[in-house]
């Protein structure tokens, strides 16, 4: 295969990783309604602490585990605003 | 469906993100080990714009595009780190 096939492949996998990451974002929204409604806190440490640890634990490799865990601090950061939009707006609203 | 309910939808989701992530990252190590031998560049600026402009074009939301670009943002940085060790050690092993 050349540069150009595992580029075309890299595209499909970036295009199901959109995909994946909106449909996190939409449970993300569920809980926040939940949330928003109950007054449960936003931050809720323990939580982000076990994600953390359940991906670094089932990462196959070659990514080493400290990729792995920045990607998904950076994904829990986004998530935090996301629910941050929704407890103070009651939607999570692309907003650009 | 409850916040835990929600959180067991995450947990599924993240762990296809973990898979999906190394399954691009072994992507990454192919075009590492074919760029070794023909001497192309590892940071090639305008594939990584090309993968930018493309998977905020594909965003549906919730996520917002800044978001997705951020995360993306992320997600090449991490492939540029795996693709220099290949370049370097000739393998894109897991490093810890």
């Amino acid at each position: 295969m050349s540069v150009d096939d595992w580029r075309r492949k890299i595209d499909e996998i970036d295009r199901r990783l959109v995909e994946l990451l909106n449909e996190r974002s939409r449970c993300v929204v569920e809980i926040g309604r939940i949330k928003r409604v109950t007054g449960e806190a936003l931050y809720q440490p323990d939580r982000e602490k076990q994600v953390l640890d359940a991906v670094v634990e089932e990462n196959p490799g070659p990514l080493p585990d400290a990729a792995i865990r920045r990607l998904f601090e950076r994904i829990l950061d986004e998530a935090r605003s996301v629910e941050r939009a929704v407890m103070h707006h009651g939607d999570g609203k692309k907003e650009g």
